[in-house]
């Protein structure tokens, strides 16, 4: 069953994955030629391949990871959950426009879940939309366009988008965005990006946690405890 | 007297611009060393370094450009234009959270012209407005938290920001947001902010234009009619 | 048979290459999720998806072709020619190491094609190369670590590398590096590069051309005559 | 007196550069403006900029740093170092070039240390680069241009350029360059940047060290010792 939150498919990823990181880790330190190793032996051997990566990652020689980089289609977040993702300069976007897409009737929104928690103010929260929507069609059907009339279209609005990033960006974002600083919709959403791909390529598990994991301790400035606080 | 747009102040730029392009493209050409190309007649002289600088950047070898970044303050822009912005991600920007900073009372806005021009929209867009404001006060005092709180804040919510970029990349950010294609408030966004910059640096009006000056044609699926079309 | 100049293999690219630049497109102007127009009827049907798309990139809509990013081994490349090609800020690159990876013999290079075409200067260049080599083995007969003995290798000295691009930078990279200004070597790379995905995509040959096919014009200083001069 | 490593002068920073980081950092926490932030009286006071600068950085918040770029005059080099530096993808680089800049007497060329150190090698890397330089000339008198003369320059031939980053990638740079696993060159070429800044901005003093020192703990696979081996 769907819930709420992001809904998130996988929708692209490399071809042969796991030998194009290690021929690129190969290249660098080998005399052979990329060609040869891609089709040597070793590049043939699923354990084989893992080890020389998980030495190399883990060194944080993330460039190699660099080569790879997965599609994800999103659906239902909100645009306050957007204008957090699309700040991550290393990944590329292709968003829902409210300029050319008009709503016809009630707009999809996010109820935050300190707003679902508390029935009287969720209520209220579902009228306002609902009034949010009779303004924005109002104003369409008096000859506003949809660029303008999106004024008035409040920030739990639905969007949806096809993501794309490599896979030192993905161990950046989860890094930052598994953090429980960060909003409860993004670090979901992340979650699921994460969780997507890990099923098909469980090697990556390791990689993709909050930072504090990869550190050993938290920087940031309030903590959670999670982890000892640097420099305590 | 201040518009209801964009309020746009060039508060950085480097010492020493056109010495530093100078250096820059004499250095590629150049037996000499940077520091003595930096410090010898030549480039004391303004209308020598232009002239130079005019010929490279004229025959797109822009990377040499993109030494000189400048920061500017920017505030009175709806929500909606800063999603636009941030989406040029060569660009660096620091922008006010609406998680952390909690509206005490009527948020601030920006009304489109469409709605402006129009009496009766504007009065109910006011209107509807202070409606947003008193729900989310309500919301704010009932104990949620700022960060759910904005989920029925509009896009016509003003933010504001820090945003830095260098030449190369406001060339670029003129070339497509100076187009009529572009939403009006990022235009006369844009529009600010190289004029802001050309006050100080005259010589970069040239280059601080839609691409369709740029490139002698449109490139647009629909075209404002202003140049010719690619292909016709 | 082998020429002397790059090999070049294209070893990933994602699946479904065209249904995800197709969902990218359509998830910008439509209602529907990204998910539902991934597994629509349209994107089922090669002739629709590319329709659609060489509408969008021949509007210069750049950002959807980004979700695509395509890996290539090369070898055989000079030192020369791999120094301008990591100029090419992004892109992801794993390059063999003159660090790590000692030569044990005569070492590979790259006669210039000016200098096979003079049989004396060639002699003593092809002479000129075992003198190098003699010499880099002593340095590491005598204790000098491979970082500093190869000091001494020229430019010319061959170099292989795993470098892998999106398919918006691949046609920057081919605007810039199929001009006739370009060195001769590089842009047989990039050619070899360009063909080796033209032949599994074709419908990417309009767009992997020099930049004057595509502005119409040529903005270099020194033309080659093939395409009239701007402003001219 | 100058030694035979890179010089290095910091030609260009900006104006203002603690007030803009301020202003950086209040803007994202403030129901005030940038341009009141900017003008206010805290921001005539260095002590309190400085205070809430730490307090960001150290917290990891780089982007706010984003907006203060140098630029720096290198003289030299060698091609092997400007090959290390020019991988990182965020600098801006204008390097002299080979192709355009003909040799006519001797080149200038940097002997490594463990060279220098044996002094019958060190004659006969002297006597190596006379010879290269004889060759280079004779090409050059027989018609050969200098961008495939060039072929048979070394690794040891120096180079110049001028450099751009802004603090976010000079503490990355630092991170990874200071650390004693990078080439001594390009170490004592990266030290001379940071000594350069820090000389006139001392508070970055505490940033601009190997990662080691951000970290608490090595995380390469062969360790100076310096700090302990991550999971030790």
């Amino acid at each position: 069953m769907q819930d709420k939150y992001a809904q998130v498919k996988l929708i692209s990823k490399p071809e042969n994955m796991l030998k194009t990181i290690y021929t690129a880790c190969r290249t660098c330190y080998s005399a052979d030629s990329p060609l040869n190793i891609y089709e040597c032996d070793s590049a043939q051997d699923n354990e084989k391949m893992l080890k020389l990566i998980s030495k190399v990652v883990s060194s944080g020689h993330y460039s190699t990871i660099e080569h790879i980089q997965v599609s994800f289609a999103i659906s239902n977040i909100s645009r306050a959950c957007s204008h957090q993702l699309v700040r991550h300069r290393h990944m590329s976007f292709s968003q829902k426009s409210q300029r050319y897409v008009k709503e016809k009737g009630q707009f999809d929104y996010l109820t935050p879940d300190t707003i679902d928690a508390n029935p009287e103010l969720k209520a209220k929260f579902d009228e306002f939309m609902s009034k949010v929507s009779e303004f924005y069609l109002e104003l369409t059907q008096n000859g506003i366009p949809a660029e303008d009339a999106r004024s008035v279209l409040p920030n739990a609005a639905s969007t949806s988008m096809v993501a794309s990033l490599n896979l030192r960006e993905l161990i950046h974002l989860a890094n930052l965005r598994l953090c429980t600083r960060a909003q409860k919709e993004i670090r979901i959403l992340v979650k699921r990006m994460c969780d997507a791909l890990i099923s098909e390529e469980p090697w990556l598990k390791d990689y993709l946690v909050p930072k504090c994991e990869r550190f050993g301790f938290c920087d940031e400035d309030k903590s959670c405890g999670r982890m000892p606080v640097k420099g305590n």
